[in-house]
């Protein structure tokens, strides 16, 4: 089954084509988990988390840089978090923004996408700039597992107009990278309508979401960017079809939804998470 | 003590400009040193390079893909090497590629700079494709720690082209990324010569080089390239001054110089590191 198909199939088991985003943030994560900052505290969080949403999500994305944090005990406790979600059919994707050449690249490839001692994830995020060989390591592991690659096109901070924005002969440096990524697209595309390759796109964009949806039309869209960041679900869907061909990331509107949820009891902070997962999915499900 | 002047004053203790990166290809150990693939080996290897190089470089450079591929055991062993490292007063530049924003990029600058749990390296790479506001928490943690961050400019693989020489208005997208570091070159600046800010230029490109010094007078440079990917200790050196202003890496020429070191004793596999040692840093000692 392509990761196109299983990414599909969670959005409509759970009604929308929502992500989870896990950014264990040490000085949000309430004090019920645990100490401030400990493992444990990591640890019971991410735990609580996955248990709220897991059926009421088409994927995780946690936010590896927020787990090096706490060394690799944090590293760790990623990669548990990841393979429990992949044996419960939930499909995971490692937001590690991984790029490098060659054997390196092999090996981050490995770490992110191989089994034991890999996370074991279904897609993780890469960086472009080093080129196209630097991304042919994860394109040919994803093709032989049937896995993605979310290559990072446009993204959302205000920052990405820097070098993302610059005309190269008339057009922003971000169409070349998503006119070089076709035949990634073609390579990955397992069905009539969808590729396994993933882009990053920013909710912010909407008019860029459209312009990447014509350069790459069966590429699957990973949309950062909405719920706290600022994007509306109509600006973050603008790229989707239907509902179809990508995820909608969303993370400390679900994770850290009120002041409530952080010093509240665990039964109260577990109704605020299922009532900002309800939210999200509701808007995102009526858009998408 | 700045970075700079760190990194001059082991350059001066060891002769030469010399960088020695640590990429431990599971398949390369030599057996001698344990399991093929296991954490032993990787450990024992790493120790033995250590013992040899440490004081006949100018400083090292962990490539964490390779590491992480073995898993968080891996990370922890490229943690644990850092900090041996720093301890006994060796820079260590950790070859991460990190790229992400605001409170992310907060937690790989902390895992890769700060001290416990963190890496404690004196310097980290980082991948400008996200822009200034990526950098920005690695150059503000540089900044209050003495310490230093790597932006890849002109990578020496050969996709570097894809991207990183399309035309912006004239001149390659390299020269408009290099302009843009030029208030972070300043903020790091701590003598009359040379800032801490570091920037990463291929030695197999040493045009890019000497265009890249005139744009970054006082970045420090990290060359790769040099050694087993081709490169002449001549255009190594292309951007430096007198063996100052950067340090050259090489990693797979000494690391694994011969058959001989990969299936002799322990006494062989030592006099042929050295002399891998001493052949890299008499070419680097002479152009630098």
């Amino acid at each position: 089954m392509s990761f196109a198909a299983r990414l599909h199939a969670a959005a409509d088991r759970c009604g929308a084509p929502l992500c989870v985003g896990l950014d264990p943030f040490p000085e949000k994560i309430p004090s019920l988990f645990g100490d401030r900052g400990s493992q444990q505290a990591l640890e019971n969080f991410c735990a609580a988390i996955f248990d709220a949403a897991r059926d009421r999500c088409a994927a995780m994305k946690p936010q590896l840089g927020l787990f090096e944090a706490y060394g690799p005990e944090g590293y760790s406790v990623a990669r548990d978090l990841c393979r429990e979600a992949r044996g419960y059919g939930l499909p995971v994707i490692l937001d590690a923004k991984r790029g490098d050449i060659g054997t390196t690249a092999e090996g981050y490839a490995q770490a992110a996408l191989g089994a034991a001692p890999g996370f074991d994830a279904d897609c993780v995020t890469v960086n472009p700039y080093m080129g196209l060989d630097s991304l042919e390591p994860f394109i040919a592991f994803a093709a032989r597992t049937s896995k993605s690659v979310a290559v990072l096109v446009r993204t959302s901070n205000p920052g990405a107009a820097d070098f993302q924005d610059l005309s190269v002969d008339g057009a922003p440096l971000w169409t070349r990278v998503a006119e070089a990524l076709r035949p990634a697209q073609a390579r990955l595309q397992r069905d009539e309508d969808w590729s396994d390759l993933m882009v990053v796109v920013g909710a912010t964009w909407p008019d860029e979401a459209r312009r990447l949806r014509a350069i790459l039309p069966a590429a699957l869209f990973l949309v950062p960017g909405f719920g706290a960041q600022g994007a509306s679900a109509d600006a973050a869907c603008a790229g989707l079809r239907g509902g179809k061909g990508g995820v909608v990331n969303a993370s400390r509107s679900i994770l850290y939804p009120s002041s409530a949820a952080e010093t509240g009891t665990m039964a109260q902070w577990r109704v605020a998470i299922d009532e900002a997962l309800a939210a999200a999915a509701a808007q995102l499900g009526k858009e998408g």
